[in-house]
């Protein structure tokens, strides 16, 4: 099984990154179904396929593609509301690959949350979208992987201060459970070892700067010890991601988004995958945005969407053998 | 003129420090003038100086000192509030001696706030029994400089809670405006870029993530650059740190401690050093603490001081020559 890629938004970097991964991984043989409009692939070889299977077998010579059909004539840099159908389309398809254990993961092309919306979708982005299509709303973990670092958010896409409204210990004792079971479903990991952040400067520093490490996250610590997860901390937020401190865990449970993802990109801007856990199904997907600015121009840079194509093949596949060894 | 050192608290890695820092910078000439108690050095040559003038001279052969007395023995690693008064003492002096032109500098050992808090000290630390050394109480304002970055937060030792109730308008203007001034004069930088920081994720996302950078960090930023700030943002905080961003500003100036520290820490965990903005002296420390736990033992790494040291040179260098320029 292969992962299955999609279009994402027509007149964005997707199409332009989806030809120049493929260049790559057909010389490694890291195949992907393509699910999209073939006119968006420019000169690029492509092959229409009805099942996904076929698609191994092509994928050195031309790109396999799972076709749909854009409602007209697209610009690249410029959004259009009316391509939205198409968009959300190739994300249901790829969804129902998955589901059906057709493809061995999802990942995603990036989307403009603007243009969704003017189409009518409800959902704030890809991953809620991904949770309701697999019925499990609300389940959805984001996590950020790049080669130096793994970091999960508590509290993901609020104002600060509503993260700090929204924190519960039961939600940080949720996150990091999930966390823990795809490091080791997914990662191959054994015995991960979570490294829970502090909230406040210094980790309160006994309760002088806050209070929230003592009544709220170190109880979701013991919570999750209890529960067999090897969770330390709460750590000082500042020093937990120097060189020294990143060897000593394998993901970061962090309490608000930039806590995660300033680090993150940081270290590694171009590298980084969005990989979304808690879902029946493996998906990742580039830590990037539609780039309209540079979309057509041949200027955008495909290492984020070769790093998730990566991750996606090898989630998938530690994914597939633990449903073999369940089944 | 030459910089003073602290001799910090007797019982961390602050001795041990300074006979490190001595014994590479007696080598480059960078000379610094040591307050303390000479039985810390222990086996280091010193000489006693009347005059702060005279360290100099005595610097390639000796540790210049300006001699303390500590009121018992002094066990490495262990805290002992009966060294306080003297721990002060040597802060105080190396302030009178700064303020009335004496050193160019003033560079700071660790201390520990629960042996001076337990001698009788009403500061919350170095920096703020400094101002009120200097006369201007709630002037002094953080920054944290490593080779790659230097960061202001405007919001420092409190909750995120309280950094967030306590964040306005005139404050982001009142930091802004010291930072500015402060790169003109100590840094030497005639029209330094200050890049600032939003508080929510995104920037807030046109205000579907928190309405704070609409309300209080673009005004900040219109009302600094109507002052001949060269000022821009409010920018993404997660994007704001890498190394395609870094090279256009000269500093950010960030809304709470971590958005700060994070970046900083996790890209130069030893050679970052602090230095208190808006003081009528030039003052820098090292990046970290007493290190009770290894103190005595050999292992302390100076490149913090050493960094401290020589930023202390620069800044007092350029503060001095702007006085005389002034004057």
């Amino acid at each position: 099984m292969l992962p299955a890629l999609t279009m994402g938004d027509p007149a964005g970097i997707g199409p332009e990154l989806t030809v120049k991964a493929w260049e790559i991984l057909r010389r490694t043989g890291d195949a992907f179904l393509w699910i999209g409009d073939p006119v968006l692939l420019g000169e690029a070889p492509f092959e229409i396929v009805g099942h996904a299977e076929q698609a191994a077998s092509i994928f050195p010579s031309a790109i396999p593609v799972m076709p749909l059909t854009l409602p007209g004539s697209v610009t690249p840099g410029q959004a259009d509301s009316a391509m939205a159908g198409c968009v959300i389309d190739a994300i249901e398809t790829a969804t129902r690959l998955a589901i059906t254990g057709q493809v061995s993961a999802i990942v995603t092309n990036p989307i403009s949350k603007i243009v969704l919306k003017q189409g009518g979708f409800a959902f704030p982005g890809h991953t809620e979208f991904l949770a309701s299509l697999c019925g499990v709303e609300g389940e959805e973990i984001m996590m950020l992987a790049s080669p130096r670092l793994r970091v999960v958010p508590v509290t993901v896409h609020v104002s600060l201060r509503e993260a700090l409204d929204s924190l519960t210990t039961d939600r940080i004792v949720h996150v990091g459970a999930t966390l823990a079971e795809a490091l080791r479903r997914d990662f191959g990991l054994m015995a991960p070892r979570i490294a829970v952040a502090g909230l406040n400067p210094h980790a309160g520093e006994g309760g002088v700067m806050g209070h929230e490490e003592q009544t709220m996250i170190a109880p979701a610590i013991e919570a999750m010890r209890q529960a067999g997860i090897d969770a330390s901390g709460p750590y000082p937020p500042d020093t937990l991601f120097t060189d020294l401190a990143r060897p000593l865990y394998d993901a970061a449970l962090c309490m608000y988004h930039d806590q995660a993802l300033i680090p993150l990109k940081t270290l590694d801007m171009a590298s980084g995958v969005n990989v979304t856990l808690g879902l029946p199904v493996v998906r990742t997907s580039p830590d990037h945005g539609t780039a309209f600015a540079i979309a057509g121009q041949g200027k955008a840079d495909p290492a984020s969407l070769l790093a998730a194509m990566r991750m996606a093949r090898d989630l998938g596949a530690r994914r597939a053998a633990s449903k073999e060894v369940q089944s």
